[in-house]
């Protein structure tokens, strides 16, 4: 069933599935250097934070490729200079610094080697944080279905699927872990304005797999949990910090504050690489605002007017006190979390 | 300041701005039979339930010239079936239907006359309501004014201005008084999926009078208000209840539990004319469904993949319980709201 490659590497280059263009056409986007990576996080052909990542990290090896020639101390100062660039991209996921770091840290503890000994190095390794990827988003779907019940109307917020790692998904993959599991599951699907990711990704990824599914908008979760047609909601995180505090897309804590008035179990699903053990608190996050056009245009159709201002933040925060457990690849975290978080910190 | 001109009778046939086309482009849609009135309103040429109430109205009168030359009971039976097909064109908004009734009545109490001598009452009674509702926003104005602090930032959800009125507006139109008494305020406008009418209509109007205002998603009014850069919240209403449950626009319920958590009033603004005395609850509201296509295009642009399925409900219903206060043009009601109605029931 499930024949999605969110990100491939093959003949010296990086192939994304081009999420600009989903649900309309299916195209891939090829990525030969790393200001193409960086391009392609910025731009968000590639979105997610665990896909991120790992699409970040063949970014590393890229930029070793091309410098490969260099003497070794002008290789490294190139190599530095695209970590930083890379890591610049987007501001808000944690991944993305996580993956460049582990890249770079193998670069330097690589040092008495060859320039072209080390690209070799970082490529395995790029592949292994790809593959570790996968492994870990289906230890994640494993713990996270002992939180489903054998039959469960559910909300997802943004796209946290294939699309949003190297595979399966983090808070899409534990709900394809329950259908795999055998369990009824009935999924509502929020559009997730401005970027649609639900609308565009999710219901794509969902109408792929033949999971029953409807999508609503983003302000229509509210009157399905007052009707009682929610039985629990599962979301993805960009950034945890160690007290459990989570920034996510835009949206995300509206749906925690609507889950604690209607008694609604509300989970976050997300690798420990998202987890920022050095901020204590959501506060300490950077948000990022992005652009005018993702509220006044949809594709090519205006919808605002000429001269309306807009405030567009990508992410906000979600305080741990709405957060009813956090699901890792080493288990379910419930609150206190600043404890349950610490036990998985490597 | 003040130059839009939501519906205007003239020459025989109304002429509504068609507010399917803004805000690109600013386009008159004529009706000349009561068939095209009932048209407009199903497809939401015009909307906004005072401005449907008005625009029905103009459509009772319509059938009624358009049948003045049959027998004095052919005439009352064709004009009977008309005000049917009108109340029919939207089944949650209690103004079409209350406009249609008094249009009605109106006929019937006037059944000593001929059929023409009717049409022309018919065409009197309607400017009447028209000229009414400007009169009772102006009303609603002033009263809800009074709950605008000096400085304030407004969350304003849908459209409840000019467009959605006869002119003036409900909430908006609260808004325009703060303004016009020389408040310094300051309007966040959702976009309001999945028509828009914030992003298309209400953005509209605050530009072309210049009242500094930002454009957001839905789903961030949460987390301006976690920020606490929201003063309050002003709606309109489609239905109230007589214990003042409020049909509105889908997510003004998510918007009134959002503002309990925050601390945040909420007050719905709406004329004596919306408030349905025969239902005791929200609950007995009729909700309506709307397309698909709603969620899956917007414009001409395809959002979602082929096969998603939807769940598009055009209202919710917000308890009396997270509403502050509720502005008519009789003055300010709060809770409990069954009492404080009650003193406007004609």
């Amino acid at each position: 069933m499930h024949d999605i490659r969110t990100l491939e590497f093959s003949n010296g280059s990086l192939q994304l599935i081009d999420q600009r263009k989903l649900p309309l056409s299916r195209e891939l986007y090829i990525c030969s250097t790393y200001e193409e990576v960086e391009f392609a996080i910025r731009d968000m052909v590639v979105r997610g934070a665990p896909a991120i990542g790992a699409t970040a990290a063949y970014g590393v090896y890229l930029a070793a490729a091309a410098y490969q020639e260099f003497p070794h101390e002008a290789f490294f100062s190139k190599l530095r200079e695209a970590c930083h660039v890379l890591i610049k991209a987007r501001p808000t996921a944690v991944n993305l610094r996580w993956a460049v770091r582990r890249m770079l840290a193998l670069a330097e503890s690589s040092s008495a080697l060859t320039p072209p000994q080390i690209a070799e190095r970082l490529l395995a390794e790029a592949k292994a944080i790809q593959q570790e990827d996968v492994d870990t988003n289906r230890r994640m779907g494993s713990h996270g279905n002992t939180l489903i019940p054998p039959k469960a109307n559910i909300l997802t917020h943004c796209n946290t699927g294939t699309l949003a790692t190297a595979g399966w998904g983090t808070a899409l993959g534990v709900v394809r872990s329950a259908v795999e599991a055998g369990k009824e599951v009935f999924i509502y699907a929020d559009e997730t304005r401005p970027r649609l990711q639900g609308g565009r990704l999710t219901a794509w990824e969902l109408v792929q797999e033949g999971i029953p599914a409807k999508l609503i908008a983003d302000s229509t979760a509210a009157f399905l949990m007052q009707q009682g047609k929610i039985d629990l909601i599962v979301v993805g995180a960009d950034r945890i910090a160690s007290n459990g505090d989570t920034s996510n897309k835009i949206g995300t804590y509206m749906l925690s504050v609507l889950a604690k008035e209607h008694g609604v179990p509300f989970y976050v699903v997300a690798p420990v690489s998202t987890i920022d053990y050095e901020i204590e608190c959501g506060g300490e996050s950077p948000i990022e605002e992005r652009s005018r056009e993702e509220l006044s245009h949809v594709g090519t159709c205006q919808i605002a007017p000429d001269g309306i201002e807009v405030y567009n933040p990508a992410f906000d925060i979600t305080p741990h006190s709405y957060i009813s457990a956090i699901v890792t690849e080493y288990g379910v975290a419930r609150p206190p979390f600043t404890q349950s978080l610490a036990t998985f910190q490597s």
